[in-house]
């Protein structure tokens, strides 16, 4: 969580005025002080790395570069080529849902054994009176166990820290946040994920699948980790974003479907609240990797049915299995439905809120250094192994009801009915949710004919511990999902309102429990059919679709009047620039013209340009795109003489890669296309070349010249000057942009064809607005 | 299916080299010979519409049109106004589905009613075994409830007929075809598919559905039938084309939701296989709708359990309900999994391929006036009863199994066991199939637990009799769904499979039928996702997830190898211009400026025009949008004199309704903004206004000015003149455009400021190939 929790702090303090830290824009001309104020968070230049507090986050590439060297390579492509491509692409998406499906199997056969065999010794220890020794080994247990997942996380890869699905959902968008998807924040994901929610914590395995899928995808992607790649010729057509790109969506589903062992709600998952954009292939190919988890998780619980895997057995293909309920409700059940939905979405966006304040409170803890980020995670398991072990000596002790045929009490590890302190014949309704992993937990509230199973207070204490826990374990400083809290927070409130509406109404207590956390995760997340889905393959029950369908529409409803979905909070909190689908309506009353207007003006080369040139544009500036223009090129028919040429746009990276090669010509002239193919591969091109300072460039090579037409973008997609800023954005976010060129509306001699360039920071709502706050006061409104 | 078949006969006409039509290019200069040759199918002028055989079809306009008065329209509305806005956008969705719900509810009602009363008399008729008598009932029943259908179809709306799937889908991808959502199909499609459905005939009322929620959602939208609208205020914000286009992926999916009482399906299906844009914020309202359609075909369904709505009754939420059965596979029935899925993709593409053929002929015949329509119709209905009627007999009486728990033989309406011809304890097993409603053959082939019922060859003979059946029913001028056809088909075909494969597997037969099904679809259909949802929902059985994914899958995979899915098929037939997703791989070897050349020069106007060359271009073109070009002004700092400015886009219906209104100046001036706004409102603006031959101006007045400033839209997009055309397709579609300005990629005095202007018809890769053949002998390879 480090580098996420620093980015907050960042972020937090700019809020609150305080922004110290003046590092250079790493699209702005750092020859002059830009004029238009950007969000400091993400300004920091690329050499302010290193121990800086702000990570440099580059913007990724999805348009497709097409310039003479692409279009060689993609005409040179035979048939057989292409063949390959497509296989690999189904190939992949094949391994990337195998290897998750299997990650996931793993990680859940870790978690049930440790957590079991720690809960199987501490009932021992309870059934034998030796409540203290019992309390020892439970927190100890717990307080190592988090050490180990917060150990791995401080010191190896903060990245792994908390969910990953903001930065995932920003990469899709277009924004690379660094070292997310590498093998060391895989394994530090895998092993951590086990240890925390071994160690009891609140928090969930489903948000660290997800990220886990994903750092599957990209590895596989690009042939293996940074350091030992697999240069494997087939994989050099997935080196570039866009492929990268798909693969991730398919790995962020596959997550979901593993986590929930819901395949179609993994891919409605990543479509509606991950991915941003989007395309029928795109979906059947997700499609594919999820039904590839699901076999895998099937097998492997085939597999474990012989016993082989320790405690790990309970459970089949679906989670918390209520289909044997029959549901029936009538039209007046409308109501306490709707009540469930209302409440909800208050809960959930209460939730939101509170947790906003604190993750700013635990930036400001975690900024201090690594030991404080290790004492905030184990303090948070001191007092959960308190709170989950103390807690249930509150409740008393209930008489077990013989008409259930579940075996009651229940002494082992699993089971409804915790005997804990209570004497024979009787068991402890909170020992039940609270000394069993989460999993089972949600398992027992979501349980079905058992409607005089939990006290109310039990479940008053169990929802107000949890929502504490919720708020106070998902800043720390080990993988955390919030998928899990909430369920658990929702299904405490919903079994409570089950208990309180008790005698109005015919619905099952299991199933308030399920309404609830899905209100719950609606009024937080404010996902819908996804959500919807997810509860259905979740449950197994179709019919509770209609019911389940209002209580979501109405929690998002509610919760849309309060505050954004937590996913955004965390996203505006990291500082992540993602840009929303919908531009605000106030962009209407600006052109890009007036934008450009307020940049530094924009730095163009020559079609054949001086090698020195070049690098003192590189060298000066932090842009990573440059217009090329050609001068006094032969004129278009019926205009007069000293025409101006926009050929197209190149890219820092190919620049680089030109200067690296030495490709240099003595004299100003233009270069043949076998010169530039002997000299570079459309591969090259897709690398990421360093940075301008490991470039040696002697003095006689700064007179010679480079032809940059061959590694000329030739159609960078442009906007005319008089274009609204909304409109442009719609543009820049539908196709996925990097750069986006302004030429002019006017037509004359001398003038430049290009009038600016806009980058992804230039169009986000908030830059624009402190460089002209008087669109603020235009009215606020809702968009079409 | 009038206008459609004209569509398809002339797409076919022409496709055989026979085209002798040479109808003017509604967005080609006329004046000049087009040089680029395009479809002519679709290349009608508004003039050759009446009586002609090629509808005209306009193109939709998704773009925001900002013009000065929408940004007045747009700073001016209030507060208030917005919330009516998003109330109207929320209270329209539910009236979708409540009227969906409501009339899918009634449809269904009166199909089991006609048909079932029918059915009885029938049988009754069977019982005192007067075959003759039963027979000529059946067929003449048969044959009045088809006339019904075809005359309504045939003389009253031609657009009523098929089942209006493509061409939703190419209104939602931005092509209009006319009188296609109107109160008139609305009513004749309920109407005619009550008939047709009524008749016996191999057809559903699934496409119909989609079609008949699309229509409410146009009516609705724009408050009314066109000649009674409601002059609402309020629905002013919804006359465009943008809110139009979301409330009828809203009525899409309501549609599929009614037909298969599957919500997240029927959003799904909408999302895969029709909408061609989407977002977030309408994946939720289209949930919504589909939420209010179950909750009303819920509470139809609970008030007729009471038994007041005559024959109808059975059956549930769920359709066909398979979730009793206890699925159990293991990894070895992935082999005859693998076997449904090849046969059913060879199956489906082989019914795409004859379809394509066969509605080809029919086409020919349907060409010939509208009483040859009527007869091929009641044709394919006598034919239908003979078969139906006439097969049964040709089956072997088997007695009844008495370990099976259901009624044998049934004698009524419904029921498994038919006995038919039989004596008592038997039962006639082909009778059970086809004299029954098209549900009811449905439900009993998915039965479970029969696996002895029906005999190997009664089987073969429904499987051929529904592929013939299915092939000549689908093309006549009845509302027909496909969806049914290839169900019944695909169930026969997997059940056929499970009989063989008996020995072999414990997969049940009733899931072999489901999965043929599912099979067929995929492989005719080509869906994934949405079909998998759809079953899933269907059958309601969560377990079988799994291997219908992995039918779906393979299934799909084998049919794209052979030919595209049907409605492709459906669309190209028609000659719609559909605009896919991907561009061609050679679209990258050509430059939308080469497109431009080959196209006659772009007619621009200056921004204060005469009237006389307005009327003038307007009638000599048939252009929808023009540039709008200011010469000579103030030239930006740093050039030289004589700048000319490309100011925007104004689109035919505002020219007319400038002319329209008298909206004249007597000399060359700019207005002021309130002059305008004492003119024109935004609403008038979304009209359409008829054509230049309605407008009578004077010839004094031909000498004044029009200042075109106000109503030119001042931010269209454009692309440079280099941008490839594959390029150039990607922003036209995602954005969602009708025109797309070209402009130079040089700067120089003197020239113009716009290059060309590009629609949808100049990116079909079909017209840019027979403009540029050589282009298509560059490699056929499939995109990234």
């Amino acid at each position: 969580m480090e580098d996420s929790n620093k980015f907050a702090a960042a972020a937090a303090t700019n809020v609150e005025g305080q922004a110290q830290n003046e590092e250079r824009d790493p699209e702005s001309n750092s020859i002059r002080e830009p004029l238009l104020k950007r969000n400091r968070t993400l300004s920091s230049s690329p050499l302010a790395m290193v121990g800086a507090k702000v990570s440099y986050i580059e913007s990724l590439d999805y348009e497709i570069n097409e310039n003479d060297l692409f279009k060689h390579d993609w005409r040179s492509r035979a048939q057989v080529q292409v063949l390959q491509y497509i296989f690999l692409k189904w190939a992949l998406a094949f391994l990337v849902g195998l290897l998750t499906g299997v990650i996931a199997s793993l990680i859940n056969l870790a978690v049930e054994n440790i957590a079991g065999y720690k809960l199987l010794a501490v009932m021992e220890y309870i059934e034998n009176k030796r409540y203290l020794m019992g309390f020892l080994f439970f927190a100890g247990a717990n307080f190592l166990l988090t050490l180990v997942a917060a150990v791995l996380c401080v010191f190896f890869a903060p990245t792994a820290a908390g969910p990953g699905i903001p930065e995932i959902k920003a990469y899709l968008n277009g924004v690379d946040t660094p070292n997310m998807y590498g093998a060391t924040p895989l394994i530090v994901k895998i092993i951590g994920s086990i240890g925390a929610v071994s160690a009891g914590l609140d928090l969930g395995k489903e948000g660290p699948l997800v990220h886990i899928g994903s750092c599957i995808a990209s590895l596989l992607g690009q042939g293996g980790p940074d350091n030992y790649r697999i240069k494997w010729r087939w994989l050099r057509y997935f080196n570039n974003d866009r492929d990268r790109r798909d693969l991730i969506t398919c790995g962020a589903s596959s997550g979901v479907c593993a986590a929930f062992r819901a395949p179609v709600g993994g891919v409605l998952f990543a479509l509606e609240e991950v991915a941003t954009w989007w395309r029928s292939a795109l979906l059947w190919r997700t499609f594919f990797s999820t039904a590839v988890v699901v076999v895998v998780l099937r097998a492997f619980m085939e597999y474990c049915k012989s016993g082989d895997c320790g405690l790990f057995g309970k459970g089949g293909l679906i989670m918390f299995d209520v289909s044997g309920v029959s549901v029936r409700y009538h039209i007046v059940d409308i109501i306490p439905v709707a009540v469930i939905g209302v409440i909800g979405g208050l809960l959930g966006s209460l939730y939101n809120h509170i947790l906003h304040k604190v993750l700013r409170l635990y930036n400001l803890i975690n900024e201090k250094g690594k030991l404080q980020k290790l004492l905030l995670s184990l303090s948070v398991s001191i007092f959960t192994s308190v709170c989950l072990y103390g807690l249930p000596f509150l409740a008393s002790c209930r008489p077990c009801d013989p008409s259930i045929p579940e075996t009651c009490p229940t002494t082992g590890r699993t089971g409804n009915f915790k005997q804990f302190n209570c004497p024979k014949g009787h068991y402890n309704d909170l020992a039940t949710l609270l000394l069993t992993t989460n999993d089972d937990a949600v398992r027992n509230v979501f349980s079905i004919n058992t409607s005089t199973e939990f006290d109310i207070l039990s479940l008053t204490i169990f929802f107000v511990l949890y929502f504490i826990l919720g708020l106070i374990t998902f800043g720390i400083a080990v993988p955390s999902g919030l998928f899990l809290p909430i369920i658990l927070m929702g299904s405490a409130y919903g079994r409570m309102l089950g208990i309180a509406m008790g005698p109005y109404t015919k619905i099952d207590h299991g199933l308030y429990a399920v309404l609830g956390a899905a209100s719950l995760m609606a009024g937080s997340m404010r996902m819908t059919v996804s959500l919807c889905v997810i509860f259905l393959e979740l449950t197994n029950n179709l019919l509770l679709l209609p019911i389940t369908m209002l209580v979501l529409l109405i929690a998002k409803t509610v919760g849309d009047c309060f505050n954004p979905s937590i996913y955004e909070i965390i996203l505006e909190l990291k500082g992540l620039p993602f840009l929303e689908a919908h531009p605000e309506p106030w962009m209407r009353n600006i052109t890009v013209g007036e934008l450009a207007d307020v940049k530094p003006p924009v730095v163009t080369l020559r079609g054949i340009e001086k090698v020195g040139r070049i690098v003192d544009v590189l060298r000066n500036t932090t842009h990573n795109g440059f217009p090329v223009v050609d001068e006094g090129v032969m004129p278009p028919v019926g205009s007069q003489t000293g025409a101006t040429e926009l050929h197209g746009l190149v890219l820092r990276a190919h620049l680089l890669l030109g200067l690296k090669r030495k490709w240099f010509l003595p004299e100003r002239r233009r270069t043949e296309e076998w010169e530039v193919r002997e000299k570079f591969t459309c591969v090259d091109l897709a690398e990421r070349w360093g940075k301008i300072d490991d470039v040696a460039v002697t003095k006689d090579e700064m007179e010679m010249y480079v032809d940059l037409h061959p590694i000329t973008n030739t159609t960078p997609y442009t906007v005319v000057e008089s274009m609204s800023a909304a409109k442009a954005l719609v543009l820049f976010r539908q196709v996925g942009l990097r750069h986006m060129i302004i030429v002019p509306k006017y037509q004359a001699s001398g003038a430049s064809p290009v009038v600016g360039i806009l980058t992804r920071q230039d169009l986000r709502a908030h830059n624009i607005l402190s460089t002209f706050p008087h669109l603020a006061k235009s009215k606020v409104e809702k968009g079409h």
